[in-house]
């Protein structure tokens, strides 16, 4: 039953905005229309604001309700930069802002996954992507993919992936840069997972909330950039990584306009629109990103490369995101998982549990490179050391 | 299958935060703990940012992820607010932050409403409701409501909520003051709604999105701070309305700790969290609101009273909201409702067609009175009386 380029049956049962028919009749009034329409107030808000009085000037609307696809400066902007970027055939009307890469992802997956209906999960993964296909009704196949990959495991991606697929596989779940393993996937592989979702007609979910954030020459490719998989591609961005804005909560995917539409039905079912105040304050750091990036890419490598020095043993290098990850096997001695995820603790540092990021990492943890400054890190690899090699 | 106080299924299938179950142990740490469990980064944006910089001082962290459930002061400050203006016995774990009114009840139908369970609605509603309880696979009882009380045509409530009570029936939807109706139900009458959904143990899901906007002597009284009706309710409030910030995008609900919890694992599904630079900004808003608040107050019932003044026929006083709600049928003459819906907006005024608020308002309009300057309410008034009276 995989079905690009249908939605989830849920989609028909919302409406979008019931205005949409009446929208070119309305914006051709212009400035005579009086919006009686919509449940808003004219009033600024009376209060202090803690905003640049400059900006307020600029963008002196962004207490009322907006456009539910974002602001069309945005939206046009986002196109510009995944044109030049990430090489996206897009224009503003293939762009949905949301509310980080959290919402657009789970909007995703209730807008195309049926109850019933499987997510083949490449593992590692992040945890509440597995969370939202079990909201939405569907079912996870996790499938050990990247850290296999690096760690040259598989023969044959394409033949990895075919004995995986089960009857009910509608969608594929892919994230690159992957979090927690650091691995950045190739042109190469990227190609042969194109020609899997291809060949049996997936949606495929593209988690590339870590897109500028590779080290050393690994280039982040975004799969919707290949061949004839623009149309059955969401691809998710977001601006809580290398824009370094987590507490804004925004993100953005792309996809052609049938799916934005169906997709944005879902978002305003959720949550009507991320915040208007967030689309217009990201709009300068989007556009001088070529000035200020580089910087912040080359202080995380120096931050990724302190953390894997510090370290006195051997871990997988990360290509790409915040993150290292391995197994703790080796360093258990007689001890519990359990035992030494504790004593990490009570030395004074707290890891992430690889049971997080699928059934097949019990064993490992994640480490965040980022969270912290380097004298820190230091810290953090002295208390790390003498836990795992005291055995 | 009434289940209050189940959940929905699907939050058994959700995990919330796994850090949990350590969290005392890492606080008992302080700021000895190296923090490497987060996807985070320690870094500032170093581009720059449209903020005070004297309140970026004082909340210097409002670009990293946040506790999911709201910063503290913020809660703290909302149950104080819930204390004094709407009688509910909370401390700040009663309190979720959300992504405005809508996230709100978008995670509350998702957290108890299983596929195949209804949910008893008055109306007219807000529209996003009806189509919330269709995402998550429930059914809408659709019961007329407001209008009717308010013209005096449901003798009893008791008896007129009995019998629309269906076998499947888990929940009630609440919404005063009503939008689109602008009743604001009396303590008499939500005695009678809350002594039912005692007796058939139904949820309450009460949107007091307008809570803050009522006129005249109507005083707007919160469901849950009756008799034995705080444990099954989810009280439901917003930043954009009386606080005038739409574009922030912040909202929060108030029920019992077990509530938070579970809707919580929902909301981190659909977004992680809502801003925390809206939760920064709404601090001073909220705790200074007895300043302002009153003369918004007065001035939005002076946009209600200009426009029932302007207006040449009768319409319902609304008692609360930004809304006029009322039936066409006595003006169409020999014109269809669509036609004459046609016609305001080619006169230059976009209403909301009654359609959107339930199946037995298709001949009604609901017009804002707060969204437009009163010069241009004026004007709109005088092309409204054109065309309806023209007939």
């Amino acid at each position: 039953m995989p079905r690009f380029p249908q939605f989830a049956h849920r989609t028909q049962l919302l409406q979008g905005s019931v205005f949409e028919k009446y929208r070119s009749r309305m914006q051709a009034q212009g400035e005579r229309l009086v919006r009686l329409h919509i449940g808003d107030t004219y009033l600024q808000p009376v209060y202090p604001l803690p905003i640049d009085p400059a900006f307020r000037k600029v963008h002196p609307v962004f207490n009322r309700y907006c456009n539910t696809y974002g602001i069309t400066r945005l939206r046009k902007a986002l196109a510009q930069k995944l044109q030049e970027d990430n090489q996206l055939p897009v224009t503003e009307n293939h762009i949905l802002a949301t509310n980080g890469a959290t919402n657009a992802l789970s909007i995703a997956v209730h807008g195309l996954v049926n109850p019933g209906e499987g997510v083949l999960t490449l593992t590692p993964s992040w945890p509440f992507f597995m969370g939202m296909v079990k909201m939405a009704g569907g079912e996870v196949t996790e499938l050990p993919f990247y850290d296999r990959l690096q760690a040259g495991e598989i023969a044959s991606i394409t033949e990895y992936l075919e004995q995986a697929l089960q009857p009910n596989t509608v969608a594929l779940y892919l994230n690159t840069p992957n979090n927690p393993s650091g691995v950045v996937l190739t042109e190469h592989q990227l190609a042969e997972i194109a020609a899997f979702a291809r060949r049996h007609h997936l949606w495929v979910i593209s988690d590339e909330a870590y897109d500028g954030l590779t080290f050393d020459d690994h280039r982040h490719i975004s799969i919707a950039a290949m061949d004839k998989m623009f149309d059955q591609t969401i691809s998710v961005f977001t601006f809580s990584k290398i824009f370094m804005f987590a507490g804004l909560r925004l993100g953005y995917l792309a996809a052609t306009p049938p799916v934005v539409t169906e997709l944005n039905k879902v978002l305003v079912h959720q949550l009507y629109s991320p915040s208007t105040l967030a689309e217009y304050m990201m709009l300068e750091p989007l556009t001088t990103r070529h000035q200020w990036m580089p910087e912040v890419q080359r202080h995380y490598q120096k931050l990724r490369d302190l953390m894997v020095d510090a370290l006195q043993f051997t871990v997988p290098v990360p290509a790409g995101t915040y993150f290292l990850f391995f197994s703790l096997k080796p360093f258990l001695g007689k001890r519990t998982y359990d035992a030494v995820f504790e004593q990490l603790l009570q030395e004074g540092v707290s890891v992430a549990p690889g049971s997080d990021f699928g059934q097949h990492y019990r064993d490992f943890i994640r480490i965040c490179f980022t969270g912290e400054p380097p004298e820190r890190l230091r810290i953090a690899a002295e208390r790390i050391n003498r836990v795992l090699l005291q055995s």
